[in-house]
């Protein structure tokens, strides 16, 4: 019986002279216009497994191949020779486990972040023993089998839910999917994150029904709100504002435009006893901002976490005037002395961008500001070096006077 | 009696018209070629308090003038009748004191970080009742009397030492200082960061006599560092390995090429009880890594703070290098899955171009990694929106494979 994706039946893909070094320097991904596209190539199915060469011949590695997306081929392993399959994936899934082990004291993070650990096109995030898996590159997507099984051999989950969706899949000719690999969610479940107690709804809510990657933005914001009030915008289920409240603050405002997530973060400031301190308001950001500041309230933190203003990059200009806007209104409506926390997720927006526009709103809002902390994700979110951009999350922590 | 320090007595320095624009939407400085550099502006002596004006003669606000540097005004306030005393500096003090108070436990941290801080060219470090004060820019040290008199009006430290050197000083045309402007000190003076003690030398060590900026990244970097073996470089005197001892580092071994420094750092051992774990050897980074690698040395955790590469811009290509090379070594002496510590202090060198350099290093020494943390100089550092290049430290958390 011949196995497909061992090493001698992988079909050979060959970079172009001259557009091979990149690579060869340790960058992850072959752009298709690097690679040496004859007939053999286009036919391959999307998310082939195949030996990468270089333009004169030697190997370059393992790696999965696309002819119908722009970044060909992705790099799997410097050995050509690696065998993908179920023990493939159960040994990636332990040295991420162990390095998330090290880093968070609960079973509640992202175990899986793409390239950097070292599976491009999988997102997969830990609830305790319920396991949510985005997938969004073909070659992962043939190989969702052998990464689901693996899951189940190394954390033995109730659930395993696995999804794709978005940009990423669209544009590597993947049609939406949702479904259960193993068990089953009737609706919400929770988590832990900083000691507070949240809910999330991977099936029903947005990605992976929670963003680990705010949890160490949250834990700095939540120091600075003890005995103060604290706005907390885009709330989403509550990430920012219940830690603020577990924290001390003695009055949060939650406002998103979700009646769903903020009945999920109503429940969760019960869930953590503060729901006395704790009020949610259905709205649009922008709009409240502009009706607090116009009935002069004020709050001694501000968090910002709002959705990705620049989708793409044809949006940089109008979504850069959005965080600058932003920026303004939000300043406003902080206490003089206090904090501002502002967040973009935007891959297309440039940090050093970003901290322009932040800084012009809040001189365009007639206030000053010294910038504390630029953070990005949390660590369980981890860059892979030779991919800065994917550090999508910036995040500036600002005292405003 | 006149004031000559009073709005109604200071000389009128004007922006060139359409050269005012970038002040006016808050940037701080205004360069000599933006100035209406006439006769009576070139004749003003270095360090001139100003009311700086638009290129249509609206105020901009009160700032310190110096026709003989690239920075020729540095804006002190928008508010232009502001008065610049005494009193002035003590609100300043009052405000990033209490900014302090917030953000450490302890009274050791950096008081005064210059612009963010509303005092150009200024630095201040507290350590308990010692401060110690480095002037800059030619505006404060002619105000230093008064400076000095709030540092004593708001703190009343039992000693205040004023110093001043290198290149910024030196681009403001003044010559090098130290003397105390209050009692005095022999020898090295103990403080306390992140739960350890150690020693500085504020009249003989370098800058203030310690690195307070590093703070935070001690203390991440330690956390990796529990049974593990810790290898400190460029070690100074002993911040990264102290802390890593005291979190529960099994061996510690730090490199420096300075002997005081690392006196400093065997007495800092003896403090905090951990002697029997940490080695100190006197040596030239490179050179004592080149020795481990060939020894086939590894240890969990790999701390490089090295002075900076890039002292100017014309050192870019070969601090460049510098780095890269550093990257490829500390790299080879990190056991699998332990983590490095990387850091540059130079300004001159792009946060981008710095991560670049690691990646391809770390690559160039066999090895592959995934970045855990983007960090910068602990919050007492804060930086000024509008000059995000004062943002000098660059630092990164890896864990290599």
């Amino acid at each position: 019986m011949t196995d497909p994706t061992s090493y001698e039946n992988r079909p050979k893909i060959s970079m172009k002279p001259g557009a091979d070094k990149r690579v060869h320097s340790g960058h992850p991904w072959a752009y298709s216009n690097e690679i040496e596209m004859n007939e053999a190539a286009k036919a391959l199915p999307s998310g082939e497994l195949v030996t990468l060469l270089r333009g004169d011949g030697r190997t370059l590695g393992a790696a999965i191949f696309n002819p119908h997306s722009l970044i060909a081929a992705r790099v799997l392993s410097r050995d050509p020779s690696i065998e993908v399959n179920q023990r493939f994936f159960e040994r990636r899934l332990q040295r991420a486990l162990k390095l998330r082990e090290r880093l968070v004291d609960v079973p509640y993070y992202r175990l899986i972040h793409a390239e950097a650990d070292g599976l491009p096109g999988v997102v997969v995030d830990r609830f305790g023993d319920v396991v949510v898996c985005e997938v969004s590159s073909a070659g992962m997507d043939r190989l969702a089998d052998a990464l689901t099984a693996a899951i189940d051999a190394v954390l033995k989950p109730a659930t395993i839910l696995i999804r794709g969706e978005g940009n990423a899949r669209q544009m590597e000719g993947l049609s939406p999917m949702s479904r259960f690999a193993k068990g089953g969610l009737e609706g919400p479940i929770e988590l832990l994150e900083n000691g507070a107690r949240f809910l999330a709804d991977p099936a029903g809510g947005q990605k992976t029904g929670w963003f680990y990657d705010q949890r160490d933005n949250r834990a700095l914001t939540a120091r600075f709100s003890k005995g103060g009030k604290f706005l907390d915008l885009y709330s989403y289920t509550g990430g920012f504002g219940i830690q603020a409240a577990v924290a001390g603050a003695t009055e949060v405002l939650a406002i998103d435009r979700s009646e769903p997530a903020l009945n999920l973060l109503k429940q969760a400031a019960v869930l953590n006893g503060v729901e006395a301190r704790v009020t949610v308001q259905r709205g649009e950001a922008f709009e409240v901002l502009e009706q607090l500041i116009a009935d002069k309230k004020r709050f001694d933190v501000v968090s910002a976490d709002p959705p990705a203003f620049v989708k793409s990059r044809k949006d940089l200009n109008v979504g850069s005037k959005a965080y600058r806007k932003l920026a303004r209104l939000a300043a406003q409506a902080v206490e003089p002395g206090g904090i501002l926390f502002i967040a973009s997720c935007s891959h297309n927006m440039p940090v050093a961008d970003f901290a322009t526009q932040v800084a012009r709103g809040i001189h365009e809002g007639g206030r000053s500001a010294k910038q504390l902390y630029a953070t990005g994700a949390a660590p369980d979110h981890p860059v892979h070096p030779f991919l800065p951009e994917s550090a999508y999350l910036k995040a500036l922590i600002l005292q405003v006077e």
